[in-house]
């Protein structure tokens, strides 16, 4: 259960509570203010703030461009273009503040987008709860036997009852472990700041993260990308639903040039146009390596 | 005049057309929205939007220190503990969008600071207004003997009247050129992206910038400080009214810390120790430069 | 003349003191060194230092993925990997330091690009040079009359003559006055923070310009494409020149990935596909816009 | 010991074959480079590469101020004046790359420093060693009884037994259970992905970490002070003498202004004022906090 009641109460409350703005409104986006969408057995993803509008990409584009951009009709076109030729800039000026509750190890990773701005949870003022990520069975995988980083089919049978059970068991000990040593009672009781060092990367912590559209893209363009791991998969997935909901002309327009398009090298591209002109192209007379000629072909489906 | 007639029309509809949100709204800010306060003799400010208030910093704050942050008793004082021991992150979790129209040197200095978004009208694909910034009689510095980066008094009788002649009559006449070279009557009219390097660097431009309040706050130190030149210092001043109205205990805490503290070095420090304890202390037995010394004398009065 | 015969002599004094490093050493970039390459009438680009090569972006990504790369037979090979699956953070670990000397309309561009470390010579402290872009007959371009943001053929006859007349002596007026305003001479002197705003925008300016290998090759990508303003794309041209020698392995990569390569929307590659099968797609069944569709078309030849 | 045989003898090839380079040498770094210092149990921090020196932070400020830095008559002195008025620029024109291995609980703290680049080896796609950082007795400290972000005194007799009992045990068997987890000995393997969930915050990881000096002194003026907590105070504190050895001007400059220094703010400015003029100066009538004052009284002594 990944919000409390005290939680949901005030989700409950501010959610009840409309106020006036002169400020641009997404209506789409006020639906899901505060709202926490669970992900994993205990995260969420929760929309804490939002500035901006499609309208408003399209305002800041109109003042770069002056009346030339009158030439584009309309707001969905003119988004289009913006995204088709990488004019980043009025994408920049949307921007949105989430609460996300992440196991440790995802939240490590999701650190490494730098453009943006982060208040965590701080282990070494608190104390972290007792909320630790165990795989549901359908995502507890093997190792991937194609692919160093990846991960194959699920384990089953005895394995898979072994792993659990492992996972379990070694988060719960720590956990206690982790409750005995900062004691108070009867004891000193060790640093916050050290103790969580116990603690495994499955833990939950949580914090508010907040990055403008541009950047927030380019994470979901890896993270929401059918290689990233399925544990920030599910976190980006979840966002993008949100986005969609925010600013629908400029999600559609990522979605259709980055999420389901595809660079091509100069040495693809060729190919493809020698395949066009109705010659046949093999890896051999391709110029490519084995690799990327693969690669290609699954591009070209 | 910085506004046109129909640009007003355009903030008058704005401001009359409230809607609701569920968002953190800041009523000291709602009353800036769309009012565009003018600066220098043809620029303007803006709020175009703004994400948060002083209770969005708390909430961040809270976030990361967890029940830690219930020892301080209420929101400005929180706001203070995080200003004066430099914990950023809570301030950057506000963000503000601004519209500017300020002289291209003026946009020099301003964009040096890149933690932050900018949509710059395009002089590559649109045609600049003729707008110039010409000092008023008193803002008509001469150069200071002192100070190879400041300025001494104001210019005065012939040479003051020779200067604001060169200004506006260069101006005009380098506008007239561009206008005369982009004009497609009578001829193929040069490309704009080059007919903009005739125009001197007091035309005017506009932006869109969008900004955290941290970084915000870090150009606000150094752009309304005394020491900066009073083209962006008159921005920076401008801004720094609606700052204070969008997060006043912020915006106190800034003022304190920041706008009228100093930070003192090591050697400084030790000797208003010793002038503490009763110790008469020179330059000479100071460990300073002449500099330094002198520089201490001011911040101590 | 961009180098005056003091600068040449402190570069060939600089180039003639090798000294002894146990750093990674590039010997095509060692051959660059402090070298100044003209660029535009006046302009230059000179590399002051670097930070590791080809072998430093395997070093990097093999503590990233540890034994795994070992997989990947060579460095080549790996850095093509990275580069094509957008693995940017190893490019990141090489550094370059340039000085440029260009026109203001250049660096404002140019400064655009947010992620890169700048100190450009300061006109509010010093007195900037008579020296000003006056472009060459051949690229004194029109209009474009099929893009606001283009320019099409040369001006010719009595067109062009007025033009570089126009450019000519408005930038020598303004020099002028520009020294006769600073001047001390039977007058206070206007500040030099104030008298800069009469300076046109093709006066040349310098700075120096660091920057990582990975935000450097995004700088080319968008400046050294064919439709960027002739004007930066001569600087990215001879920076690239500069690049191919320093880091060999990975600008082949970057120009077989990047610059030679192109993005296909989702409509896109449906449509290839639907191609390569056979079907004849025209933009009625495409999907496509007509401006889509036309992209589409250069792109496959 | 952090380092193995096998990596002492590439330390010590790299060591032995210096190369001729034309750029700006150290000698002061290059008697650092590579060699590891070791840090904690089984860390180590060495030096990779570096660009520029104390002459070079000269160079870039002498671009900017052009002849007017001629005022300042020596190098120490004008990076002192850069440093005092925080002329940030100039010292991003060194920059720094380092090797790192480092507890994964530090490395969380480390990483929010987001100006920086970074590749750590990646638990994704290979096997950690077993590797954990333990406290020694004396750094074994029970939670601060009046800072919740701090420690207090070292623990003792059973208290630290069980403790140090507690975090070895756990350890080994979190590291047991990821091997046999991952093993493909008779089971398919759990996803290293997957498994590494189980490792605690101790286990300790690798990267390569590039950083500007501006950025890096920021970075050392919060880790090496005497609030950041002991276990990445000590990786500051080796950087800090790696860094006296490489820019010695401008290392003593941050230690007199930064390290040494402090920020009062304008209300104890004030207080400093009146007590120099002789006024009796008290908390009560001071305008500050009980805390703000016990604060002041700390900075003078």
């Amino acid at each position: 259960m990944p919000v409390t009641p005290e939680q949901q109460a005030e989700i409950d409350a501010l959610r009840s509570a409309p106020r006036q703005t002169l400020r641009a409104v997404s209506e789409g986006m006020e639906s899901h203010l505060y709202t926490a969408y669970p992900v994993l057995d205990h995260g969420f993803v929760r929309v804490i703030d939002y500035m901006g509008d499609d309208a408003a990409i399209c305002q800041a584009a109109r003042v770069s461009y002056g009346k030339g951009t009158k030439s584009v009709q309309n707001d969905e076109g003119l988004i289009r273009y913006l995204m088709r030729h990488w004019h980043s800039t009025p994408f920049e000026m949307c921007e949105i503040k989430l609460h996300v509750k992440l196991p440790v190890f995802v939240a490590r990773q999701w650190i490494r987008h730098r453009t943006a701005n982060v208040n965590e949870y701080s282990a070494r003022y608190s104390i972290l709860d007792r909320e630790f990520y165990i795989p549901a069975p359908e995502h507890l995988a093997a190792q991937s036997v194609v692919n160093n980083q990846g991960r194959g089919e699920a384990l089953t049978g005895d394995e898979a009852a072994r792993v659990l059970d492992i996972l379990k068991s070694d988060a719960n000990r720590a956990y206690d472990h982790y409750e005995s040593m900062i004691s108070e009672d009867g004891q000193q009781g060790l640093a916050r700041e050290l103790a969580r060092m116990n603690l495994p990367a499955n833990i939950y912590t949580q914090w508010y993260w907040k990055v403008d559209l541009h950047n927030l893209f380019h994470f979901l363009r890896l993270r929401a990308d059918s290689h990233a791991q399925y544990e920030i998969r599910v976190y980006a997935e979840e966002i993008c639903k949100i986005v969609a909901d925010w600013v629908p002309f400029a999600y559609r327009a990522f979605e259709d040039y980055r999420m389901g398009g595809e660079t091509l090298s100069a040495a693809a591209l060729d190919c493809v146009r020698r395949m066009l002109k109705g010659e046949t192209v093999t890896q051999e007379n391709s110029g490519m390596s084995a690799r990327e000629w693969r690669e290609l072909q699954e591009v070209l489906g």
